[in-house]
């Protein structure tokens, strides 16, 4: 150990024991449910390499070049026109991911101490984020509707005063919650009563199986930053994201971009143009994702019932690529189930990695994009093995 | 203006008068010897457009998914390969270009106020980097051998402490300056006694046009970290940086680049490890970029004679992409001096941008890679009639 040493924020980084024990999940036996991640054979392998090939041929200079920290111009056009709602060219930046976006609003935004809201439970990449400038992180638990915002109005009326809201408002990680047209409206008029601003993350709207969208939140507000993301549709690997600000916040974004990695890579950003400017072809891509991701949620609901029946409560998700559930009995833990479910051959990520506080012990995050409808079956079959392990009951197997 | 405000830092980020003089630069009828960019013409787009298709058609499933926070393994053995002296994958972390390696060491070594010595003038990006963390930043003079490491250990005699010394090793930006191998074997002895870390950044080291390569700093002490880039030799657009660090550093700058980007473009550093992998082809393009660059070196130290005489001191550099010029009339402002260039059609960037006190009035970085030979000779012309303008005195064309 030399006594050069670590700054005090990368010191106090957690080291996370789940993560650990899902480095056990890459074992070939294990059907693992923990990851969220597309569905590798669903990856448009066969359309991004059409689209390198034309576009290393026509502008190879250019997309090999360095480039604006902003991001291609065209690609910021074709995200503000996506996204509608007046967002324009000027106020979308191209990020590294959109973890870049929530990394980068961090700095821009956030002093030590400085108050964050969350929806608890929440994407724990987002936490990690924050982490690097401390600020104090509250949690506002939700619902079947997303983020309680009456939960929300009452901290503030007593005197909570944040600088930034965070919520995933569709089919969010790790709950699967959409937040409801009324709420957005609602939480847009709090940001607009006590000047916070709102950081709303959709990296999963689009893989709705049923019902209809909802509006984004920046309809209602000028004080949104919308974080959007291929990752979740195209490809996570060519790592673009892009995030939507008011003007004066879109300036400080770019700057500190700059000094954080220069720009994002060109030719993933043209690649990433090509694909949402073909829209035939989007528009089936698409729908093959969501006819395949339905059939697996489903699937998954169904296998949850079959083997476990009354151990677990949940939803059945109307899109996105989670199914969030709870263990009915009091005082399991996931963390104890996560490493029985290890042995049986399946693991999923325990709840607790979705809040700040490590609280949330008797819950489950399960996805279901990377597995066939036999080896979710198979794997819920393998879960209530586990559960019958730890609680010494037999397990409940109707299926 | 809102009340929502940026954070301290993002407030603090100084406005450059002289980036927004550049803007001018890219204007058609402007020469410009301004940005340090790589020759686009010389841009491997034909090797690399073969590169991409075969590794999206073996490897799409792959390289398109999500990929581990500190890259891929094979890109790492290899740069680690590359470099030698003890270097191993383990301890080498792919980043989204060299930047981030920066951002990355800023965050996980410094807090606010710890002493960073950089050799004056430097690299203005990697000042950007650290600026977020809020360190005291003290320069050290350099000469033609790079930073004056005799000056550095009375500095540390003295008291002076610092937590990371920041070196460009090979034809420094913006000096062009190479820091010899006695001055190498100096900083390393002076780390171990004072228990520092250096930063070796190294993009140019291949463009040498004559005499050898020295041997990285690394060679003598454990502390140091060695920063890396495919941006000068292959392509910056694709943006793949890479460091190799102590192992106590290597984790935790791959704990904070998990919540800055996940991780960098598998596509990308694919593409990178199959060309560098490439020897033959590698060897022959390096040895093209170095013809060309060498050129072009050749011709603007003869325009810079030719146009501009005794109005200027310089050295020809034996590599990288920049010459360093200083005017010797005292009290000539080069800031002044742009202003007068790009009215006569040609850029450059003045030395105060690579100070973080903005001294070095009267100095001017040349980047000699992105115009022909007879466009540099025009540059120069149009230079020297600039400095007429605001000399008063009739331009010395010689040419």
């Amino acid at each position: 150990m030399p006594a050069t040493s670590l700054s005090e924020r990368a010191r106090t980084v957690r080291s996370s024991a789940v993560r650990d024990l899902l480095r056990l999940t890459e074992q070939p036996h294990v059907l693992s449910l923990a990851g969220g991640l597309p569905a590798a054979e669903l990856l448009p392998a066969d359309r991004i390499a059409v689209a390198a090939a034309r576009i290393i041929g026509e502008s190879g200079r250019s997309v090999l070049q360095y480039g604006p920290t902003e991001g291609s111009r065209a690609l910021r056009e074709t995200v503000a026109r996506r996204l509608g709602e007046g967002a324009t060219a000027e106020d979308t930046i191209i990020t590294t991911g959109s973890q870049q976006g929530l990394d980068l609003l961090a700095r821009v935004l956030l002093d030590p101490g400085d108050v964050v809201v969350a929806e608890m439970p929440t994407y724990l990449g987002a936490l990690s984020a924050l982490h690097w400038v401390n600020p104090r992180i509250v949690g506002v638990d939700g619902d079947a509707d997303g983020l309680r915002t009456d939960v929300l109005a009452e901290r503030l009326a007593d005197g909570l005063r944040p600088k930034l809201v965070y919520v995933v408002t569709d089919f969010a990680n790790p709950t699967g919650a959409t937040l409801s047209s009324n709420r957005r409206r609602e939480l847009a008029a709090l940001a607009d009563e006590y000047d916070f601003v709102i950081v709303e993350d959709d990296p999963y709207g689009s893989l709705r199986f049923r019902g209809d969208r909802h509006p984004p939140i920046r309809r209602w507000s000028e004080r949104v930053v919308t974080l959007g993301s291929a990752s979740k549709i195209l490809s996570p690997g060519l790592r673009i994201g892009w995030l939507t600000a008011p003007d004066w916040l879109a300036r400080a974004v770019t700057i500190a971009k700059q000094a954080t990695d220069l720009h994002t890579a060109g030719l993933n950003q043209q690649i990433v143009d090509d694909l949402l400017n073909d829209e035939t072809w989007l528009h089936g891509h698409v729908r093959d994702l969501v006819r395949n991701y339905g059939a697996r949620a489903d699937a998954l609901s169904g296998a949850l019932t079959a083997h476990l029946g009354g151990a677990v409560e949940f939803r059945t998700p109307d899109g996105g690529m989670f199914v969030w559930a709870r263990l009915t009995e009091p005082g399991l833990s996931a963390d104890r189930l996560l490493a029985a479910a290890i042995d049986a051959g399946m693991a999923f990520v325990p709840g607790s990695a979705f809040r700040h506080d490590g609280a949330d012990a008797g819950t489950l995050r399960l996805c279901f994009t990377t597995q066939s409808a036999e080896d979710i079956d198979e794997a819920m079959r393998r879960l209530a093995s586990a559960l019958a392990t730890i609680t010494g009951a037999p397990a409940q197997n109707r299926g």
